[in-house]
């Protein structure tokens, strides 16, 4: 018996999001599948960050335990071979202590939101970035954010389903700058609770069309008051960028 | 009677190319249906370049003319519009003057090539780069590319079904470099013959992967003879990136 931790990249589009479901195919299923697929084990596959419908990865954790004895590199490859036409692939394998757990032994979550402002639709990154039809002030958000930073009841930015018993979360840097044609909006806390991402980035874009003056997004992080929140941006613009550890 | 010139982005994956054939849809009747939708004239589009079945487009350029007067803004959102379920979109339109042709008036055409050398597959950029299952050598790829340049015999690296009559091209730069996990090669000409720059890049990668000396693809070219050609690389990593023009 042994426990490996895999890093994944994935393609949130077709998937009703990481964790299973009935209604159609999470990233989960595709995961667990294609493990039993080379070893004929039934496996429960355990990820650091339970991604949305239509969010995307390019740095998930995950573990799971094996009865097979197999080596780190053949794991890896053996999955990729079953995931072959499936838009989930991992990209490493390492063999791990019995009381790795991605999701409780994480230190750190990054997530990436990729805004394209800009008159025409994108075609070749459709589903992959937030397509906005006018240009918005990247710094002025960036500026309306820094506020935000720091350790706060994130009440105002969080689903009002989300399951957390505490809106308590310290975020450790939210930055908004501009990558070529493209806003992108990095992300970086222990933890984050369901939707905070896509509330911040929402209501950031409010000051980038500058219908809300910078301090507001602080103001509605006070009033500690979903109803404060801007719009939530749409789940194809966020990526799960990657998970840190102690190690 | 106005004559327009539009540059155009486009995921090439699901298209027979740019080209109108009998054996499926192709960018070109995708956009001319668009404009037959909305203005319901029936118009023939000129490229700049005919990218063949899966190269991209970041920044194709083609003219039109159209009987019906309309600005260049409302052209492009009306485009646009028609093209909503389709992976093409416009850019950019101006108007221009008559004489003005997409094709012939064009003085330079850059290609970006994308190779993703990993072990694991590309999940999010499937039919985005070409894979390639190991590590290459980028600075040994530039170096052996450096010898190409200028104006040449390229009989050996352009497809045996190329149609031009002279074989003589004058390669402006080529150029290989790392660019975050990828290796990007760049290549710019006044114009390039059939399959150039995917034989230039499938032979560069011999030499990347240790196969070739650095010298070789010099050599090969200078044989003038197209057995002396690596393997062509995949139509799915090109992207024809932009089009110059005197004005």
């Amino acid at each position: 018996m042994g426990r490996f931790r895999l890093t994944l990249e994935y393609d949130g589009t077709g998937y009703v999001g990481w964790q299973r479901q009935d209604n159609g195919m999470s990233v989960q299923q595709a995961l667990e599948d294609a493990i039993a697929g080379f070893s004929g084990e039934a496996v429960t596959v355990f990820a650091a960050g339970r991604t949305d419908a239509g969010v995307h990865a390019l740095g998930q954790v995950v573990h799971l335990d094996l009865a097979r004895e197999i080596t780190a590199d053949k794991l890896r490859d053996a999955v990729n071979a079953f995931l072959r036409d499936k838009a989930v692939a991992v990209l490493h394998v390492e063999a791990v202590r019995e009381g790795f757990d991605a999701r409780f032994s994480a230190r750190e979550r990054r997530y990436l939101y990729r805004i394209l402002p800009r008159r025409s639709p994108p075609a070749l990154d459709r589903g992959r970035v937030w397509h906005v039809r006018r240009d918005l002030d990247a710094e002025a958000m960036h500026r309306a954010a820094q506020p935000l930073v720091g350790k706060h009841d994130f009440n105002t930015y969080r689903s009002s389903h989300c399951q957390a018993e505490s809106p308590v979360r310290t975020l450790d840097a939210l930055d908004v700058a501009r990558v070529g044609e493209e806003i992108h909006v990095t992300a970086r806390s222990r933890s984050f609770l369901h939707n905070q991402v896509r509330s911040l980035v929402g209501t950031l874009k409010l000051v980038g069309e500058g219908k809300w003056p910078e301090s507001e997004p602080r103001a509605a992080l006070e009033a500690a008051d979903r109803t404060r929140c801007g719009p939530v941006a749409p789940a194809h613009g966020l990526y799960l960028v990657g998970v840190g550890y102690e190690d």
